[in-house]
């Protein structure tokens, strides 16, 4: 591979971007589980997620077999908008490190989301639109997901529905007032324009709400309401497809330039960066094409992966929606405070847990303090700021980089710098006012999940 | 002029980079003003001047005759990391306001610090270091500056000290937190670490700061410390000199495709980001080999092209600084406190003074609710949550835009987008609540800055 003239930046030109998401469920040869609805215990049928998802989606949903799957011309021109993302040459990480490792990432967080989840709101606003719907709910945490369909909704004429776990809407006004800036209307949840809203606030007066009531007013919202439908940001494998677009144009750009990764490394909450990035190399790996590693990076509080169990388990801690099989702690797992809000998620996409146990890809568990420190060396040499979720897969890089600097080898490693930490300052602080914690959950603190899971 | 397959994003070559930036001082037919001593009203000699900044970068600002002045290779690779920047056609903004109007503009945000203040931070800093400096000091309001010069310092490895003015440090943490990731040392001005500092405090014990305090603070620090010089990150002859990368690359971007701007607009605080953006285009006009209109855009409320005095004043409302001759409200004129921190300056660089005032370029002055509805529109279409100061010149190509649509010209618009609102949300909030007001100063109120003018 001939390293001479590789730029800071690769920036593919217009007419390289991708004009299709690729579908690794197509080279798998154990399918991902099928989701299960949770009264019959049935893989749930095309008609019963149309119910709460766009037609074209629910059918990107259950296709395992097309490899390639049309981008339609209306989201490849908003692609335009804030892609090509660049795959950046961490030319100064390496000198910083002297490491003989060639690093590289795929930068997702120039746009104004912050973070990869435009890929997945634009495709998943723009079937909602050709299905002449009005609107679509759907429910935010941190906030970025929420801040990438309020885009995407802007752009298209559709009206946008967040419900907002309380306690991030009192924390997090900017983010707020963001998603307000693109018209979205944004409710505390729980809140009472909800039947499930108004019973949890009469059970839990004070409560400030959480992920899964959240979803639970969100599907509640679309589901009864006409001309909408319910989205969501990660997990489900329509989600990985849209996200395919990551692991594509870094693919193509390697391509281009003669280089092939070693190493591919994520982080991973619910699995939709990691699986868009690794797609098309897995493709390879699972046609026996090529050979990469692929590393997942979980927080330690939250180790869905590297302690998890692999078992049907529900997506939202409010338990309204469809068993998927992952890797789970348990719905009723609530993880530890942590910074990363993107990874605290319980479950894993189902296609990355089957490829997990499966033997195709590797994960570990990193603490936060020791992500901070990754994400405050890679600012100070590369210029961005990274997001706490991000910082993970920072942190793994640098390990597998300081490896290579023992061994002499010289790898060449990827990473998906999936957004940018603005709105994260507060952890940030916390980290330079040496008031960062690190959490690991006991075997006890794992059981209590675990023992929630659905038994069948 | 071809407009066919001109893309969304035009990102240069690597190899297409400025390997100069361009001074069009030497163009000027009459040039700026010298600096004055404040003592003697003589011009600043460069011995004098080098009491304050460093050594080459006094040169720079002395220089008006050299057209092109190489960017160091340590510079330029720094640029690598964060430029080129995208000159992006605005073809959404185009198809929502129904114009033949083309429209581009300059992308500077894509960098942690927000905005285009890094491409002088990094030369600043570069000459620093390679004067052997140990660090530099400098002031910062809203931070953007700070935050940039921060980077660069990190990149350098060299000590940054940076004065933020004391209600900005308090109301603005999270940008404060950017500055120490970046390792500088943050601290809020008036402080007790300086003897002009200590004295205010006394006179004023409960005061909460003033950009010219501030700057009394910092340079007090780099005159009285070994191995420290004081840096400014706008209205010097140098920083329009290093903003110049900007106006180089958009124009060579519109060279490759045979596009050539009828309109060129940017907004105005101290000039930095005007003066860089128009440079290579205002030396062709300049030098009588084509034609363009440049249209500074300022904040009704700060208005020192379009209301102000062509006069020598003070850089600084601490009265320490040189005497530049430049559009002025007098440096004890008191803007209203506007959203739009960066351009609440109350002279103009003196470049662009003069050029303004020989009638080379134009000037307007917009309210802040009409901007905050142009940065709206413009977010919702082309994706960008645009800073405040930013959306000065949104506000401008919108109303070109649509006065093409009027006559059905087909002109071409140029604007400069200097950066992000991340950190404006506050603002961005007041305007969504309805909150946000206009202020218009009177007549009298600018007296009160003009009655202040040094009288020579």
């Amino acid at each position: 591979m001939s390293e001479q003239k590789i730029p800071y930046k690769i920036y593919l030109e217009e007419s390289e971007m991708p004009s299709q998401w690729y579908n690794v469920r197509a080279d798998m040869i154990t399918k991902p589980a099928p989701l299960l609805n949770p009264a019959t215990h049935e893989p749930m049928t095309a008609n019963e997620l149309e119910m709460v998802f766009c037609k074209e989606l629910v059918k990107q949903e259950l296709d395992n077999e097309s490899r390639y799957i049309d981008i339609p011309e209306k989201i490849r021109n908003f692609y335009k908008m804030y892609r090509p993302s660049p795959l950046v040459r961490a030319y100064c990480l390496e000198e910083k490190l002297q490491t003989p490792a060639k690093i590289y990432y795929k930068f997702e967080g120039n746009n104004t989301s912050g973070s990869h989840k435009l890929n997945s709101a634009i495709a998943q606003a723009f079937y909602a639109k050709e299905q002449g719907l009005r609107g679509v709910t759907t429910e935010t945490g941190a906030g970025q997901w929420g801040t990438a369909l309020s885009m995407a909704c802007a752009y298209l004429n559709l009206d946008c529905k967040v419900y907002m776990v309380k306690c991030s809407y009192e924390q997090k006004p900017f983010r707020r007032e963001v998603m307000r800036t693109y018209g979205a209307s944004v409710t505390p949840s729980p809140s009472d324009t909800t039947a499930v809203g108004r019973r949890i606030l009469a059970e839990h007066p004070g409560t400030t709400g959480s992920l899964g009531c959240a979803i639970s007013e969100a599907v509640e919202v679309a589901t009864q309401t006409e001309g909408y439908r319910y989205v969501l940001g990660s997990v489900l494998n329509q989600v990985l497809l849209h996200q395919s677009v990551i692991g594509v144009e870094a693919k193509t750009a390697m391509d281009k330039y003669g280089v092939k990764p070693d190493i591919i490394i994520g982080c991973a909450g619910g699995g939709s960066n990691l699986g868009g990035l690794i797609s098309p190399f897995m493709g390879e790996k699972l046609r026996g094409e090529a050979d990469y590693r692929f590393i997942a990076v979980e927080p330690a509080s939250c180790p869905s992966l590297t302690r998890g169990v692999y078992a049907y388990d529900f997506c939202d801690t409010g338990m309204v929606c469809p068993l998927a099989k992952m890797y789970t702690l348990g719905s009723g797992f609530i993880p530890s405070p942590n910074h990363a809000g993107g990874l605290r998620y319980h479950g894993m996409s189902s296609i990355l847990s089957q490829l997990y146990h499966d033997g195709y890809m590797e994960a570990r568990s990193v603490e936060q303090t020791s992500v901070f420190e990754a994400a405050e060396q890679f600012a100070r040499v590369e210029g961005i700021l990274p997001a706490p979720e991000s910082s993970h897969a920072i942190r793994a890089a640098i390990d597998e980089a300081l490896k290579c600097k023992e061994t002499g080898e010289e790898k060449t490693i990827l990473f998906g710098l999936t957004g940018t930490g603005y709105f994260d300052m507060i952890a940030y602080e916390k980290f330079h006012n040496g008031e960062m914690q690190d959490y690991i959950p006991t075997d006890a603190d794992l059981q209590v999940g675990f023992d929630g899971l659905p038994k069948f």
